[in-house]
C-alpha cells in the first residue's frame, strides 16, 4: 500500500470539504445565525488545515492499483463524515459526536436516517449542510474532483470505479476526467431545473434548494418534520417525477445529450427500471386505496412513495409502516432492488437483479440442454465473465454483511422488524425503514455501537461493499 | 422430455408409499383405531393401483438425463404428498384436504411445520404417519428405491444429485446403488441406537419411534403438544445430541465405518459445524440465563434449540419466541445456514456458505494482488469451477425464491416478523418459526393460496431448488 498517495489525495478530499462547508456558512449569516455560520467557517478552516496536513509528504508515484483506488475513497470518505460532523457539535443542532457522524455519513452516503426527531428545530446552516451533503456524495465527491483538477494521470480509474454505482463503470468516453466532467455537468442541469421546478410548485428558495440536493442525490433529508407531506399536491409529483429520473442510468442523458434518441430509450436497465415503477405503484394504489380519500390522492401517495423508495431516497408524504402488509413488502423489495447503475441511488441496482435472473435462467438451460453455451447478454453485449463473478460474490457478501448486522445491532432489544428494517434502509441507503425506524420514527434510540455498525452498513453500500471490505484484509495494507 | 420414463418412476414411488403406509395402518390395528387403519389400508390399496397405472406403459428407453432426473424427483416428492395426505382427510385427523397436504408434505420434506394445534387428538396410526414421512423424507425415497431396486441401468446420478443435499454429490463408493446401500444402512443404525437411547431415558416405545423418526430425518413433528418439553433432561440432552449427529456429513460415518479415523475427523465441513453448534449454545446460554432456573437448565435449553435449529429438527423445549432478540437473531441465522451436506439437514448448508467466504476472500484477494491466481479449495482439494459457478447461482434463486414467496403471503395481513419466519422455517425445512409460527402458533390461519406458497418452499428447500425452478423452464417440458 502506497500509504503517502491515500493521505496525499485524503488531503485533496478534505480541502474540497473545507470549500464546501462555505456555503452552509453563508446561509447562516444570512439567515442571521452568527453562532451556526461561525461554527461552519471555523470548521472550514480546521478541515482545510488538516488537509494540508496530509497533503505534507508527496508521494513519490502517483500510480493507482485497485488496492489503493478503493482504500482511498473508503477512508476519504470516512474522514469527509469525520469531519462534516464537526459544525453540527459546535452550533449545537447535534451536541453527540457520534450522533452527528451518524447524520453526516448518512448525508453522504445519500442515506436520509436520522437520529433527529424535530428537524425544524435545527439551524438553516444546519439543514442546509444535511441537504447539501446528499448532493455531494450523490454523484461522488472523487468524481468530482476528476472533473475538476488533473490530479493523476490516468490512473485514476480506480477511484472512479470504487465510487461510482453499478456492477461495472461505463466510461461514456474514453478519458476518466472527461467523463467525469459530463457526470456533473447532467447532474448540475438536473439540479437548477429541478429547483426551478419546485420554485414554480410553492417551494421556498431555501426548500427549493435543499429538496432539490435531497431528490438529485437520492438522499432523503427534508427540512420540515413532516418531509414531503406539508407541500402541494404538484410539489409532490414533481419531487416524486425528479427522483424517478434520478434514479435513471445516466448514460441515457448521455445519449440524450449527443441526440442518440434510439439508444436513449433502448437501454435494458432503464426499461426495467420504468417497468418496475408502474408495476409497483399500481399494485401499491389497489392495495392502499380504501385508506384514501381519492382515487389521485392513493396514486400519488403510492408512486411517491415507490419513486422515493426504490431511488433509495427516502422521502415521505404518507406515514407507509401503517400501510397494508402486502404494500410495505413491495416497498420493502424495492428498498433491496433499489434504482439503476450509474445514478446516485443506492441497492443493488436494477443491472445486478437482472444479472442475477438472468444467471438463473442460463443456469436452468444448460441443465435442460447440456451441450447448449449461451452467453449472459444485456443490451445485446456480452456481459464479460468477470463482472457476472464478481457480480455473484457482490450478492454473497451483501447477504453476509445483512445478516450479520442485523444479528450485531439485535442485542438492543428491538424486535427483528425493527431491525432488520433498520439495517436494509441503511444499507441500501434509503433512510427510513419499518416499526421502530419508520417513516415518523428515527435511529436516535440505538446504542452507539449499534450506530457504528449502521454507519458502516451506509459506507459499505454507498461504496458498493468492496472498497470497505478491502480495508478487513491483511494483505491490502503491506507495503510494496 | 421422455414423459413415460418420468411417469414409469413416479409408479414405482406410489407403489413404495403404498407399503409404507401399512405401518400406520397397523399401528391404527395395535393401538384399537379401526377408523384409521382402514383409512391407511385403503389408501395403500388406492396408492398401489394408482402406481400400477402409472407404470402401465413402458418406457422404451431408461435414459435419464439431468432434466429428467430433476423434474421426476419433483414430480415424485409431489405424489407422496398428494397421495401420503389423503389418510389424514378419511380417518377425520385433518377434515381439510389443502391442510392434509400441507402437514404431509412438511413431513416428507422434514420440514415439521404443522397446521395443528392439537397434536394429542390425533389417532396414534396419525401421528405414526406424520413421523415415519420424515424418516423417508429425510434420506430420500428415490435413495431409497436405488438402494433397492436395480431400476435403471447406471444413469441414476441424476436422481441422487436431485435428491441428496449439498452443492456437489459425493459417491461414497463408484457405483451409485452401493452409495445408497450404504447410506441407509448409515441412517437405519443410527435410528436403532436412538429408538434404544430414547427408551433408555423414559420415553414409551410409540414416542421412540416417533422422535428417532424426527430426529434422524431432522424432521420435528413430535407427538406431544409440548414437543419435548415435557420428556426427561436425559432425554432432552440425547435428542439434541442425536440432531447434531442428524446434521453430520454422512461422509465421515462412512469413513468411520471403514476405519479411517483421521479422514473422519478432518473434513473441514464437519468441524466447522460443531464449531458453530458449539459458539451458538454458549452465545446463547449467556443471554438466556436470567430467564431459567439454573445454569444446567440455559444450556440445555440452548444447545437443544441450536441443534433443533440449526439441523432444521425443528423441535423445541422452550418457547424461545420468548428469548431477547440477540438469541432469537442468532436462531434465525441458523435456520438460514442449516447443517451439512450430505445430511438429512435442510438450509443452504455449511458447506455452501464456506464457498460463499472463501469465494468472497478470493475476490478481495484478487482485488489486492491482481496477478496471484488462486484455487478455491475444501478438504485440500480444488473445487470445480462448475460447483462454484452453480453454488453462486443457487444464493440467486435462493434469495429470489425467499423474497418472492415473503411477498406472496402478505396480502393475508400477518405482520414482517411472521411471514419472513414462515417462509424461512418452511423453505429451510425447519418448522417453527417466529411470532405468529412461532413454536407454540402454527400455519393453520394463512389462506388456501399462501398455504400454496409454502408448501412450494418446502419442497424447493428439501429438492434444493433446481429441480422445482426447472419445471417453470418452457423447454424441459419439450420432446427430443
Amino acid at each position: 500500500m502506497n500509504i503517502n498517495m491515500v493521505l496525499y489525495i485524503i488531503g485533496w478530499i478534505l480541502e474540497f470539504e473545507a470549500a464546501f462547508m462555505l456555503l452552509p456558512g453563508i446561509v447562516g449569516l444570512i439567515y442571521g445565525e452568527p453562532a451556526a455560520a461561525l461554527s461552519y467557517f471555523g470548521t472550514a478552516v480546521f478541515t482545510f488545515l488538516a488537509g494540508l496536513l496530509f497533503k505534507i509528504k508527496k508521494p513519490r508515484t502517483m500510480d493507482l492499483y485497485m488496492r489503493e483506488g478503493f482504500a482511498t475513497v473508503a477512508l476519504g470518505w470516512m474522514s469527509m463524515g469525520l469531519f462534516g460532523a464537526i459544525p453540527f457539535v459546535l452550533c449545537g443542532d447535534i451536541p453527540n459526536y457520534v450522533n452527528a457522524v451518524f447524520e453526516a455519513i448518512s448525508g453522504f452516503t445519500t442515506t436520509g436516517a436520522s437520529i433527529l426527531s424535530d428537524v425544524e428545530a435545527l439551524t438553516h446552516a444546519g439543514l442546509f449542510w444535511r441537504s447539501f451533503t446528499h448532493w455531494i456524495g450523490g454523484m461522488g465527491v472523487f468524481v468530482f474532483i476528476m472533473a475538476i483538477l488533473p490530479l493523476m494521470g490516468g490512473s485514476t480509474m480506480n477511484l472512479m470505479k470504487a465510487e461510482s454505482t453499478g456492477p461495472s463503470v461505463s466510461k461514456l468516453v474514453p478519458r476518466v476526467r472527461d467523463s467525469a466532467k459530463i457526470l456533473y455537468q447532467i447532474y448540475f442541469y438536473l439540479t437548477i431545473v429541478s429547483i426551478i421546478v419546485y420554485l414554480f410548485c410553492g417551494l421556498n428558495l431555501f426548500e427549493a434548494l435543499c429538496i432539490s440536493f435531497g431528490t438529485l442525490g437520492t438522499g432523503g433529508f427534508g427540512v420540515l418534520n413532516t418531509s414531503i407531506a406539508s407541500y402541494s399536491a404538484a410539489a409532490q409529483w414533481a419531487i416524486g417525477i425528479f427522483m424517478v429520473l434520478a434514479g435513471i442510468n445516466y448514460t441515457a442523458y448521455f445519449y440524450l445529450m449527443q441526440k442518440e434518441w434510439k439508444n436513449a430509450f433502448s437501454i435494458e436497465e432503464v426499461r426495467w427500471y420504468l417497468l418496475l415503477v408502474v408495476v409497483a405503484t399500481f399494485a401499491i394504489t389497489l392495495n392502499i386505496r380504501p385508506l384514501h380519500a381519492g382515487f389521485e390522492e392513493s396514486l400519488r401517495a403510492a408512486f411517491f412513495q415507490v419513486a422515493s423508495i426504490v431511488t433509495t431516497t427516502g422521502f415521505s408524504t404518507k406515514d407507509f409502516d401503517l400501510w397494508p402488509s402486502f404494500s410495505k413488502m413491495i416497498l420493502l423489495l424495492l428498498m433491496f432492488i433499489g434504482a439503476c447503475s450509474g445514478s446516485t441511488a443506492g441497492g443493488m441496482k436494477i443491472s445486478r437483479v437482472v444479472i442475477y435472473i438472468k444467471s438463473l435462467r442460463k443456469e436452468l438451460s444448460t441443465m435442460v440442454h447440456p451441450r447448449l453455451v449461451r452467453k449472459l447478454r444485456m443490451d445485446g453485449h456480452v456481459v464479460a465473465e468477470d463482472t457476472v463473478r464478481s457480480t455473484g460474490v457482490y450478492l454473497m457478501a451483501y447477504v453476509l454483511i445483512l445478516a450479520v448486522s442485523v444479528l450485531l445491532i439485535s442485542p438492543d432489544g428491538f424486535d427483528f422488524t425493527t431491525n432488520f428494517t433498520a439495517v436494509a434502509a441503511t444499507f441500501n441507503n434509503i433512510g427510513p425503514g419499518l416499526a421502530g425506524v419508520g417513516p415518523t420514527r428515527n435511529y436516535f434510540d440505538y446504542s452507539v455501537f449499534s450506530k457504528i455498525v449502521l454507519i458502516f452498513d451506509m459506507l459499505a453500500g454507498r461504496l458498493e461493499l468492496f472498497p470497505l471490505l478491502i480495508l478487513f484484509k491483511a494483505g491490502c495494507w503491506k507495503k510494496y
